[in-house]
Formats: C-alpha cells, sequence, structure tokens
C-alpha cells in the first residue's frame, strides 16, 4: 500500500515531495503534543495549488486518507500524522501573495509564519493582531485551523475575527473559496465554519488577512496580589470598569517563580499572583487608561504597581508570559497543558479546585491564565517516563477539564480538541450536537478521508467512553484517550 | 389541509395563537420587501419554547413548511409566509432573560427590539454595538437571522461579532444551542453558521448579546465635496491613515436632497456627496481623532467641514442618514434599496456606472452607502404601478448587482438574499459551492422544511436562470425572480 500510495504521489510530484522511508518520514510523527507519536505512511510536500489538488484528488480516488499539517506546533495533536495514510505538509507555502496597504488586507500562502505577516506590514505601520505565544514559529494555515488566539485577543478577537476569506480545496480536491475582501458575504457563513474546524472539512492554499494600524504606543501595568482570588477579582473589576485592556493575562507564583529563573522579566516574586494588563491607543489615551487601570487594580488590593517605562521594558514583561511553557520545561522533564475556558466569575472557584487536585493527585501544576477571556493554562507537571505519574497527570487534568465544563465553560480556548480531548466532547456536548457535527462533516467531505478520528468523536467512541467511564467504577477519570 | 393545520396547532395553542382567517393572516402577507405578497395558510404565535418546539414537531410530523418571522422589516422577503405551511412569529417572546453588567451580556428573547437592549443596559454604562437603520423596529432575532450590520459597524462589527450564544430548535423540533459565553467554543463555529442563515437552519428562541462600555463621548465631522469621486477617494485616505472611525457613511445630493426636506439635518445640499465620519472614546481620544480626521479630509479636497458641537447635533447629523429610506419614499411612489457590497478603491468606478445606469434606464438613483465597509445602497425610485418602470427597475437593479460581483463585490451586506437576490446566487457562486450550501441545510433540515425557497437556490433554479439569461437575447439581465 505504502508503495502504491507513493508511487501514484510521484507521477506529478518531485522525487523531493514525496517522503516514505522511516529516517525521512521520522519529523513528521508528532507535532507540539508529543506524547501521541505515529509514523505517517507518506509524506508528501506540494509546492503549487495545482499539485495540493492532484495529492488530494489521488488520495480520494484511492481512499486513503490525508491528514494537513503546518508548522506542526499545535497542542492537541491536530497534526498527528495517519498511519495508513498521507501527511500533507503546507510548508513549502512560504510566500505573501499580495500586500494592500489601502485595503489593510495581506493574501499569505498557509506556511507563512504568524510573526512573519507583521514583519512584512511594518513598513507600512500596519500588523496582524493574533498573536498566540508561539508566534515566531507557528504558520497561518495552523492559526486557521485551531482559531488561535493570544495575549491580545481580548481587544482584537481571535483568527476567526481576523480572517477575510480563505481559499483551498475539499477531500475531493474541488476548489473552494469562503469569505470576501467584505465584511460578509452572501449564504451562510462557511468562512467562520471552516476557521477552528482542525483541518477536517478542506485544505486551505490561501489566507487572506485582516491588518491594523500598529497603535502608536503601548504600555502594561503589573500588580502583585498576596491571594490568587484577589488578583480574580481585580480582572473582574478592571472589565466591569468599562476598561478593554489590550491584554490581560495572569500568572501564579509556581509560574512566575519557573519563568523569572528563566527569562529575568522582572517579576514580583513575592506575590501569590500577578495580572499583566496592557493599553494601547494614542499616547493621550493611553497615559488615560492607565492612570484609571492602576485606580481600578488598587481599589481590588494589588500590593505592588508597576508601569513599563518604554517599549524595551514592556516586551521584558511579556517575555515571562510568552516564555511560560518552554520556562516550565526547565524544572519538570514533562508538563502537560491544558486549555479549559470558565466564565470570568468562577476564577477563583476553579483556582481553588486546581489547588485540592494538586494535594490530591501529588501534582505541581503552575496557572498561566488569558484572565480576560477566562481561559487557564494550567501546567501540570510530571515525569512520563513514570506510568505511575502519568497516569495521575491524566486523572488530573480530565478533572479539570470536567470542572470546565461544570461552571459553565469548555474544554478548550484555543488549542483544539485534536485527539487530546476527543473523549471530553462526548461530555462537552450531546448526542444530538455531535450529530449535527458528523453531518457537517459529511457534507464536506463524506468518505472522511480528511484528517479522520480528530476533533469530533464517532458514535461508538462516545458509547465507549461511557462504558469506561462506568466501568472505572472507584477511578471515576478514565484519562485521556489511547491511539 | 389549511383546518388540519390549525386545529393540530389548537392541541397545544391557545385560540388566540393560531389565526388562519384572511383577515387576522392578512398583516402577515409580507415584510419590508412590500413587492412580494402571500397570505399565509397559518400564523402560529407561540409564547414559550415548549410550545415553539411542538409547532415544528407537529409541522415535521405533518411535512408541512415552516416559515420563522421577527418583527417582519426584513428587506428581502425572508420572511415572505409559505402559502402551503405556517408562519412562525416570534413577536411574544419579549423579555429580557438576564442582563449581566459584570459579564457584560444580556440574554434576550428573540422578539427584543435592537434599540430596546441598549435601552435596558443604558443605566449599567452600557449598549449593545449593531445599529441597523431600522433598529427601533427590527427585533434580534431578525438581526440574527439577517446577520445585520449598521452605521458603526465598521469599528464595531456585524451582528455575528456581537453575539455570544444562540438556543433554540431544529426544524425537527430537536433543541440547540450554539456557542458559549467564552469567546470560542470546540467543535465547528456552528453559532457563526446559524448567523445570516435567514431561517433556513434553526429557530432561535434566546440570543446572549455581548455589551459594550459606552463611549463616554462621540462626534461627527461632516465634510462636503464637490466630486462623488472625491468623497470616494476621501473614504480611502481616511483608512489609509489608520483611522478606524465608529462611522463612516457616505450621501451624495439626490440622497441629501430628498432627506433634508424631511428631516432638517442640517446637511450641505450644495454638495455633489457628504461624508459623516464619527469618532468615540473618551474626550481627549475624540478630540485628538477629530483633528487627524479633518486634516485628513481637508487634504482629500473637502470644500467644507462641520463638527459636531455636542450630543444633540451629532443626532441631528446623523438623523438624516438614518432616516435616508423613509424620505425617499415622499418623494417616489416607490424604491427599490439594493445591498450590494465593492472593494472600496472601486467605489468611484461603481458609482460612475450607477450615474449611467440612471442615463440608460431614465429612472433616478440617489445613493447613500455604508462607505467604511464598502456596502452600497443605492436606492431605485419608480412606480410600481406602471409594470414597464417596474421591468426598468428590475434590469437596473440586475445590472448593479452583477456589477458588484463583477468588481470582486458581493449582492448583500447586510439585507440579505430572502427571496429577492436568490438568483444572483447563482451567479455569485459556482455549482459546487451551491451545492454546499444545500448539504449543510439537509444537515441540519434534510426534509427542507424552514424557510423554503428561500436564501439557497435549487440546482433547478439555477439552471431555470441560466436558460433565461441565454434565451432574453438582447435582454441580458432577465430581473428580479417571480413568485
Amino acid at each position: 500500500m505504502q508503495r502504491r500510495v507513493a508511487g501514484k504521489l510521484r507521477e506529478f510530484l518531485p522525487e523531493r515531495s514525496v517522503l516514505w522511508q522511516d529516517e525521512d518520514t521520522r519529523p513528521y510523527e508528532c507535532d507540539g503534543l508529543t506524547a501521541y507519536r505515529r509514523l505517517p505512511m507518506v509524506v508528501a510536500l506540494p509546492e503549487t495549488e495545482a499539485q495540493v489538488q492532484q495529492v488530494l484528488m489521488a488520495c480520494h480516488a484511492m481512499g486513503v486518507p490525508v491528514v494537513p499539517r503546518g508548522a506542526g506546533t499545535g497542542l492537541s495533536g491536530g497534526a498527528l500524522p495517519p498511519g495508513d495514510g498521507v501527511l500533507l505538509s503546507l510548508a513549502k507555502f512560504m510566500r505573501v501573495r499580495r500586500l494592500d496597504p489601502a485595503a489593510r488586507l495581506a493574501i499569505i500562502e498557509p506556511g507563512v509564519r504568524n510573526a512573519a505577516i507583521s514583519d512584512v506590514a511594518a513598513p507600512f505601520g500596519l500588523y496582524y493582531a493574533p498573536d498566540p505565544s508561539s508566534q515566531i514559529a507557528c504558520s497561518i494555515g495552523g492559526n486557521v485551523a485551531e482559531n488561535s488566539g493570544g495575549v491580545h485577543c481580548l481587544k482584537y478577537g481571535l483568527t476567526v475575527h481576523n480572517v477575510l476569506r480563505v481559499r483551498g480545496f475539499t477531500a475531493a480536491g474541488e476548489a473552494i473559496e469562503f469569505g470576501s475582501e467584505a465584511l460578509d458575504a452572501p449564504g451562510y457563513d462557511l468562512l467562520a465554519l471552516a476557521i477552528g474546524s482542525e483541518g477536517l472539512l478542506a485544505v486551505v492554499t490561501e489566507v487572506t488577512v485582516k491588518l491594523l494600524p500598529r497603535p502608536e504606543t503601548a504600555r502594561v501595568v503589573m500588580a502583585s496580589f498576596d491571594k490568587v482570588e484577589k488578583a480574580g477579582d481585580a480582572v473582574a473589576a478592571v472589565i466591569a470598569a468599562g476598561i478593554v485592556p489590550a491584554g490581560l493575562e495572569m500568572m501564579d507564583r509556581p509560574a512566575t517563580r519557573a519563568v523569572e529563573e528563566f527569562v529575568h522579566a522582572g517579576y514580583d516574586l513575592e506575590a501569590a499572583a500577578i495580572l499583566l494588563c496592557e493599553s494601547d491607543g494614542s499616547a493621550a489615551e493611553v497615559e488615560e487608561e492607565v492612570a484609571r487601570m492602576k485606580e481600578v487594580l488598587a481599589a481590588a488590593g494589588a500590593t505592588r504597581l508597576a508601569v513599563s517605562r518604554d517599549e524595551a521594558e514592556r516586551l521584558r514583561f511579556w517575555s515571562g508570559r510568552k516564555a511560560a511553557f518552554p520556562a516550565v520545561g526547565r524544572i519538570s522533564p514533562d508538563y502537560y497543558c491544558m486549555d479549559g475556558t470558565i466564565p470570568k466569575k468562577r476564577l477563583a472557584e476553579v483556582l481553588n479546585f486546581i489547588a485540592a487536585m494538586e494535594k490530591k493527585y501529588r501534582l505541581r501544576c503552575p496557572n498561566v491564565f488569558h484572565a480576560g477571556d477566562g481561559n487557564l493554562h494550567p501546567l501540570i507537571l510530571f515525569d512520563a517516563n513514570d506510568p505511575e505519574q502519568l497516569e495521575r497527570t491524566e486523572a488530573f487534568a480530565a478533572e479539570v477539564l470536567e470542572k470546565c465544563i461544570e461552571v459553565g465553560g469548555t474544554i478548550t480556548g484555543e488549542h483544539g480538541v485534536g485527539v487530546e480531548k476527543i473523549d471530553q466532547m462526548c461530555v462537552q456536548f450531546s448526542p444530538a450536537e455531535l450529530e449535527m457535527f458528523r453531518a457537517i462533516k459529511r457534507a464536506f467531505d463524506p468518505q472522511e478521508l480528511l484528517n479522520p478520528g480528530k476533533a469530533v468523536p464517532t458514535l461508538a467512541r462516545c458509547v465507549e467512553f461511557g462504558r469506561r467511564h462506568v466501568r472505572a467504577g472507584g477511578l471515576r477519570h478514565p484519562g485521556l484517550p489511547r491511539f
């Protein structure tokens, strides 16, 4: 089969664009969710849209699954390769096709890195707003697949709010174009449907993004709190005061300590938690807003307040937050990053719950949050080589995700479902809702060849998950899914 | 059949909630697109969600079509009743269920008027941003169905950007809930899919909207231009200068003249076109932005500049724009309002095209535009009692819509496709794209009972439309659809 598929692709792809030997396909065995690995049967690296279409048509004709892959930085295993299919890498789609400063948009290929968009727009005073922490590595194609956010999404929105149009192909190789350069388009909103669909509906080969005028200036207020609950309440107070911060992030002490050793961001290590609250706009506006932020944060019980004095200091304050994941990676052999969202007012309750879980499972869990939009990233520290620790980690994570659902939140804010949270989808959604997801999948891809086994669980999978829940008896949480 | 359906609904609806006699159903024969009228077989006016579900289940069991209706202000015939089915009015769903100022959201029933949301939020310093011109009459349910915009959508977005969650029922009466109080949700983005789906996918019975802090102040700059092209270029210059106006509207002289007699907004009647350019925010920010707007508009050749001195004058400047449709209604027996969108840089070209069409078809056409987002509302003046004039109007409109497509725009910006633009959908989209729309419809409503014959044309309809295009020979544009 491997030989047949590789041979078929070689009919229209050059030799260097079809990989099938283990040493060549090894780099593609996982994405950022390294706990799951699988060698793809074949890797295809097309360079033109016509080649992408040919790959899809050929696989469709052979009934072979296809998994699209961007930069491979995803954290939920969305690009885990198919053992019996083709991993379709868009890495060679690296060009900026058009930059139109007057219309404030850029037309780019999916392999372009997130940060590179702002780099090319900078000479025109423009930038691309969504800034996931992985922005120096992740690609816009992956951002579209996962509907990525970033520390500024409270004010500037997620990928779905900053993309105007995508072009690409369905599983059968049919050309599609969703959205337009206009604010709205007739017909169903297939653009929003495609964004965040985790590569299950179409393969995107061109993305038109909105560019924004770079704010004249930006400053960040760093506030210390002696109790995590107080920091949570301060977030609510900022929002209630009518302020829309450009960014509003929270880190607890275990997180600041891990980070500070690594990047020396200047964080207050005595604080139980710190908030980073950014204002951007014209100089007058920022001055006024920063003053209001300080007032509200002080009234909410901040024990220390610092405001970035210049751009270098502002970037330094953010550097710690952006480096939180690698910093945690330095103090623990492995870490497991969660991505739940919760209503902001339940923040203190969920933080206390996580603290209780730390005791119950005897595992440390530093917390970083996109506080403004209620998106939590608890990081459970463990050693994957110890199967017993891995089991405790999985049970810990499952309890936290189900707690998120219980308080009215969701199991993923921006990292996607992928393979990682597919069982929790059975808890998050009713059988009727899941059936609607499946019907939509069939509308795009009736043979279910595109990224199969990800994001939307089959009915059988949910039945099996329910059975394990019951059978496990004492162990209520059966852990993460097995593949 | 009528008796059978009415009798069935009476099993669970009180007598006053089931109408079937002509004099009772007459008020429901059309919506804002008055050129199309049809008496519904039966009108249902449920008062509870359980009753909505029962109506849908009963109609589903009988195979009877259902058309949902909000305030009936739609301009594309989306609520045109089914002659052989049930018109489902949500007019009795008038309650605000919850207002949460801290979370900045309101949970409301679909019959609540758009402007009423801001009224109830006002005591908390909050408001609901989308403001269609019909906002004192139109309901949030209709806004969701049409993805309504308004004069402030350039800065604050359309309905889809301001709704967090909808609850309701499918055609089969299954309960659905799309979205959440969080910024993003796992699974496909069915919320965005439902918003703007023109009542074809689900009936919405509850809407959770985002509320925004009311800006401290707002002022509007009114700029006069001696050529329409200059006004178009000034729009581009404002955008290119990095300004994001809260509103950016354009009216040509025929429009300002029609309006001025009616509302005395203080418009410059010598100008070939005027722009209304609003700034909102803190006092300092507005002062600074208004100064920049004036500078850019003056450099773009404005012959007169006026800035609203107080809130009363600001509202007066807007009053003319918001009253444009009724004002035009006073100077012509009938008018036909178009709703195309175009790339902003093609504005002058499309305006010249419309002027040429005025000559070709010997019909006047004042123009009002949401200039900031390229959404045109040309208003063709005619007398519907003269069949020959009606025919010219239809041909005029069809040429303008197809011009919009030709320059890379779309056939509807915010009024929806409904029955009015259903044939142009065959031009706007490829057969493969339309088939995808149909597949999505089937995923939600396999029996195609919800609002049939609207928004998405059948394959047969497009084939027939293509045949008429060819057969008409000399007359390239066969006019508006017949029902």
